[in-house]
């Protein structure tokens, strides 16, 4: 099972999160790129302490919005967001080139996230970035969303991740943040959810239910207070279950 | 001898110059990378129409200043500017890999360009950016800026750059943009100083003297009215005494 | 009657559209306030040249969004996008005050002008952001609209624009710019729809039906080549038909 | 005695400094205007807090320079440093308006405090800046800098500025930042300063000495660890010395 988180989500002065802990947990960081979050001393710094770890680099892609931290719908229309998602995974490849790596996979960010999951011009927009930069790139996103979709036919390998700290609806998607129950916020309750992902593939849904799970990848969040604990009390229970915790 | 211009260089709805034109007259393409000037889309259409005519696409960095147009001086240190420097060769690097290529060369674009030529921090940035990225990667610039010299003592290659319609001083320096005489303004007289720099690696100073100019590429205008006119009558006086045109 | 226009389009090194022949031309001038377009240096020489020949300013305000020129939506929450709409109202009053004179209007630009004529929320937010301004301050935009309503049911005022250059349906809306009879395209009939809207306060539709249209201002474009030409045909038309031209 | 801070550093999601424990402790607050930092969200929730302490709202304008937080100095001409402070100044007025006050003062930030206590030409474009926004509006710098005389001699009222938590060169200036001594690290020490600040007009130089320091106004800062507590220290000793505390 790989644990991925978002990383370098500051810019200039202004820190968010706690890069460094979580790099001790994690497999997989999602770099912020420059256009929600991220400058290119942070991306260099988090490279370069990934590369160290051997913790593989995702580029997290965001909309050009640092005022809305990435998390307000815009209507791209194609070529733009393509261009942009494009623009974004060689600015970060050229921090991991600087450390004799590269980009390991793309994982979209906030409203890109969300969009790219449901709008078939955005998630096509992100599948010909990837196309363009590198076909071998993985793409991080949920399992059955349109990205997923559009990715899987355009030859594209995509991983899909699940998270051991939101709930589930009975038909495999997440409760909706605006639900109140939305979030597990018991951490032992999170950990024993994220042990589940791991070795059943499935999860018990908020009304009881057991669905399919078939995530490669947990997301850990890392900018809340406990965040950090939280993880780490998810990465104990995986290694206690001996699930072997590896980059996908 | 090579013949480089400044392309790219609007933003979202603003154009700048007649990049079309110019395409079809040089040898070498800077390319705006997006902080000074440049959008993703247009790096696209710039390294595609680049490709296809087999024009070596090299990134034209500058500060992160669109307001300002990368044209005032910014007292960045040195890793702030190194890794703005390398983020951008890693943007633009992004698009020439969708269309098979990659970035050829590094030129230092207004502000930067002049702060290069003489600060040693500024200048030591621009050089670990490049051998962060590609230590094959050549630097174009004057020749005997500060630049040049930290660039030849880290082992890189270092392209001169000369200008057809610039006036020189005596001491091979270009006369400064706020004197009268900074700019040649006959066609036919840049013409004639684009070959001699090519013919005899020499130019006529200000004063009548003589004066050695040992340049690889020269640097056409596009973004006045008349230049590109003035860019063809260089090129054909080029081809007219048999200097030979191709990218460094 | 009153004819606006969008001005000061351009940003840094880069222009839009021909300020200074509109400013002959209009009596109200849509300014940019640095969001979409716009900086301060071209804000102060609108807000110069308008004082001089008399001309009203208005706060043309829009999404923060220089690379995208406002024209692609954004899902602004109500408190976000109104600061954003307040902050730029008062930017453009300070170049006002400059020139012992204020900002007279507002029109919202772009995706802000559609969002705000169909969406509560945005509509609303800009209400808002007047109201805590100037409650005096007068909104232009299009009859009818939800912008129209929530700022009328606020106690604004509401001054209505029409667009001679645009084909107008059978229910007084404007035919969508998607379909290919969006546009007036011969100049004369832009002039004659522009005496008609003044003289009769009624347009004929695309289907050969009139329809009324009860309008203040009629906006002129000047970003297109020959925008010049007509929006001069406009005026020379009214001014033909004894049609007084000054601001609302 | 006025005591000032900066408030509202922070940017979209990110934040920096305690802003509400600040307010209760000052009474001059210096607000971040957007261009350094500062979004219309903050600049309200600032302006309606300080207006509900009656705390004075000043302009806390800097360069546009999100990235670098406005300290890397900027080579302005004059025209747009004046017009970027005139639009900055602008911006906040109208969140001041919708809490029925107004922009009592102007501070610059960071670089630009810097640059206008030194450059005549950035210290001229400030007071260009106030004499088109308002000729009553007073300019908060150190004494006797370029500012200062500049401000002074065209008529503004200049409000000297001492720092509590700084130490003094025998020629009453700080001593650089980049030397080992800048700082006083004793709370109890920076407590003793202002109380000497505020009754005597004078404090002890690093050499010993004591020197005249003529100030009206104390800043505190807030965005270092343990901010807060030295603040509310001086606050208490000016108490203490029966030192009056109002906005000048």
């Amino acid at each position: 099972m790989d644990l991925n988180a978002d990383l370098g989500e500051g810019f200039g002065v202004w820190q968010l999160g706690d890069d460094e802990a979580l790099l001790d947990l994690i497999t997989s960081a999602n770099v912020a790129c420059g256009f929600h979050a991220g400058d290119p001393l942070t991306m260099r710094r988090i490279c370069a302490a990934a590369a160290q770890r051997q913790v593989a680099v995702g580029a997290q892609v965001g909309y050009r919005d640092l005022a809305g931290f990435g998390r307000r719908h815009i209507a791209y229309d194609f070529a733009e967001l393509r261009d942009e998602v494009l623009y974004q995974l060689g600015a970060l490849n050229a921090f991991c080139r600087a450390y004799r790596t590269r980009v390991r996979y793309l994982k979209p960010h906030g409203a890109l996230y969300h969009a790219a999951a449901v709008d078939e011009v955005q998630a096509a927009a992100v599948v010909a970035a990837i196309e363009d930069f590198d076909h071998e790139l993985p793409v991080l996103c949920p399992p059955g969303s349109v990205l997923a979709q559009l990715a899987h036919g355009a030859g594209l390998r995509v991983v899909a991740e699940g998270f051991a700290d939101r709930n589930y609806l009975p038909n495999g998607r997440l409760v909706p943040r605006s639900s109140p129950d939305a979030l597990v916020t018991d951490p032992r309750q999170v950990a024993r959810q994220a042990v589940r992902m791991a070795t059943e593939q499935r999860v018990t849904a908020v009304d009881g239910s057991v669905v399919s799970c078939p995530v490669e990848s947990i997301c850990l969040h890392g900018d809340s207070p406990g965040a950090v604990a939280a993880a780490e009390l998810v990465r104990a229970a995986l290694i206690d279950a001996d699930v072997p915790l590896a980059a996908f």
